[in-house]
């Protein structure tokens, strides 16, 4: 996959904020030089980090023109509305950026260039539709070939969608990295992907070739890694995606956990008129018997660390439910995006070196 | 899906018998009067029940010619090669299929709609192409709201793949019909779906919607039933497939398991050069525990029975397999293929009077 090098808009209509927004964070995050402008309309004149806390002073525009005066020069669509189709109220600003021969870039489940309009106006304009999540061609049955590779691999796992696990992942991979050692991120969904350049967004891969696609890109990065941090997707406790949660568990064969956990959250983020009332989030120890207990089927896998994501709080406050998890689950555990991911990194370096040969050096 | 009225021929090439050809196998035990002949051109001149014990005097044949002049008007893919590609020594029997004019009906992950050759061949001829495990179209995200339909839902779930889960579901199901209950069968894969007539392959639906195409089913089932029997799909234990397992079981939202097991099976039937000896499948009662543990995460469902296949055995053997697992799990077992399926109706019609109103007459 490849990705046009210009900077990007990043549309996030009526939805700017930290939580309803995930690709646009996950960019304004860790590839903030690529972004150019955020697009909507209902809070345009604001920065990135007025509405999402992320971003610095990167404009808030309410449209694909204003963007573009800004230096943008493609789309990436920064939401993801459940269950993954494109709203009628976005053609517009997809059909204005593609007018102007912009590619545009979506996690969208609904692929764009399966779409006759857009993929017409595509080609009369030269630009180029990126759907992240269309999987690869080469698709094949994971058979736990990854639990032989040397490396270490660790997989990141939540008490909900939506808690942190792609973060906690990337900053504890790039810990390691600034400590000397080959560490590998793996990107398993789409706002990984567009932050890392390449990966599989595995929730839209056919059921049956889940893991799979997992251990592929597992066994791929293991080639030139000692550690391997996967990122994870959904949780064992969704009724919707506990199947992508257990598939990338299997697939992927970590030797270690982080467990993250959106802290203060009591109920599962299931949005939806069908359910007025989302079931509990279970207590933190049954979560971590849960996955340790789902690993065991294929690999054991403890969990070494956990990563609360305390952003609702005040530092006091955020220091406090880091304690209290650190008690409850009797692990190492942080806000790697507050404090810094040290206490992870420590965890997983300590892990690789406990099960043989030290890391090499660089 | 409209499948063809005619009598099929169903090819088995080089692969006809009991564990290898399921779909071949599950539409011989289950339709025998929609089949004229089974092609595997290694056993010509042999009857069905000699290869794979189903199927009593229907012909093997050695090609389409000889299977039309016995009646045959389409032909059925009666066999899963691993991964779902479409083998090309297979080619040259669909080609005369569809020259012939005959439909084809196919389970393959590969479409065969979406083949070149192959559609233009059917075009040519007036031929459909019925590709059985390509997902609906209206896909939604599973919310749990199979937990809330009167109907009793029982799923089955196994030791292992191909252990009798869809052979254990259509059996009691039928015997509950028999006793005068509105019983409901779901097929979730491409046997079942032939078999019934409709279903969804829930193994080829993108990850994050095969448990709300479980739900789908059971939803739309339950308006004219009291129980609702599931077919499983593969295992908790199967590094490939676990997410298609806990996928459908959360989607489901089962209150009762029917626990299925190959007798004598001591590893996954994992058949790859990669995995020369695959891993050793679990004691029953590790089974039975993870699959009543992953239920537990959206909602409780204990195993109410356990189905064994003593196909390999002699009948003192069988009887004493079955008395054996019984002690061991302490739930009524038997083969219902061998012996019926009144022990699993019981248990089943004894967890719906159990709790709530009678099962209303026909």
């Amino acid at each position: 996959m490849t990705l046009p090098e210009v900077r990007l808009a990043i549309l996030a209509e009526a939805s700017f904020g930290p939580l309803e927004a995930k690709t646009a964070v996950g960019m304004l995050r860790y590839r903030p030089a690529r972004v150019a402008a955020v697009i909507d309309s209902t809070q345009a004149g604001r920065t990135a980090a007025q509405c999402a806390g992320v971003g610095g002073d990167i404009p808030v525009v309410a449209s694909v023109d204003e963007a573009a005066a800004l230096g943008a020069g493609a789309l990436l669509i920064g939401i993801a509305p459940a269950g993954g189709r494109l709203p009628d109220s976005w053609r517009p600003v997809l059909r204005r950026s593609l007018e102007r021969g912009w590619d545009v870039i979506s996690g969208l489940h609904a692929f764009l260039s399966d779409d006759p309009e857009l993929s017409a106006l595509a080609r009369a304009h030269q630009a180029q539709l990126h759907d992240l999540r269309r999987p690869p061609r080469d698709l094949r049955v994971a058979l736990g070939r990854a639990s032989r590779v040397d490396a270490l691999i660790v997989l990141t796992v939540g008490t909900d969608c939506n808690s942190g696990k792609m973060t906690a992942a990337l900053e504890v991979q790039r810990e390691l990295v600034a400590r000397g050692l080959r560490a590998a991120f793996v990107a398993t969904g789409q706002t990984g992907i567009v932050i890392e350049g390449r990966g599989t967004a595995i929730d839209a891969v056919p059921a049956d070739f889940v893991a799979g696609a997992a251990e592929a890109l597992v066994l791929e990065a293991a080639r030139d890694a000692d550690v391997v941090i996967v990122e994870g997707q959904g949780s064992l406790f969704h009724p919707g995606f506990s199947g992508v949660t257990l598939g990338l568990l299997h697939g992927a064969c970590p030797e270690a956990l982080i467990l993250c956990h959106h802290w203060g959250r009591e109920r599962l983020r299931i949005s939806s008129p069908d359910v007025p009332v989302p079931p509990p989030v279970p207590p933190l120890g049954v979560v971590r018997e849960a996955y340790e207990r789902a690993a065991s089927w294929v690999r054991p896998a403890p969990v070494v660390a956990a990563a609360v994501n305390t952003r609702a709080c005040g530092e006091p406050e955020a220091r406090a439910a880091c304690s209290a998890t650190e008690s409850e689950l009797g692990v190492p555990t942080t806000d790697p995006v507050r404090f810094g991911a040290a206490t992870l990194a420590d965890a997983v370096a300590g892990r690789r070196t406990a099960r043989g040969p030290a890391l090499p050096a660089r």
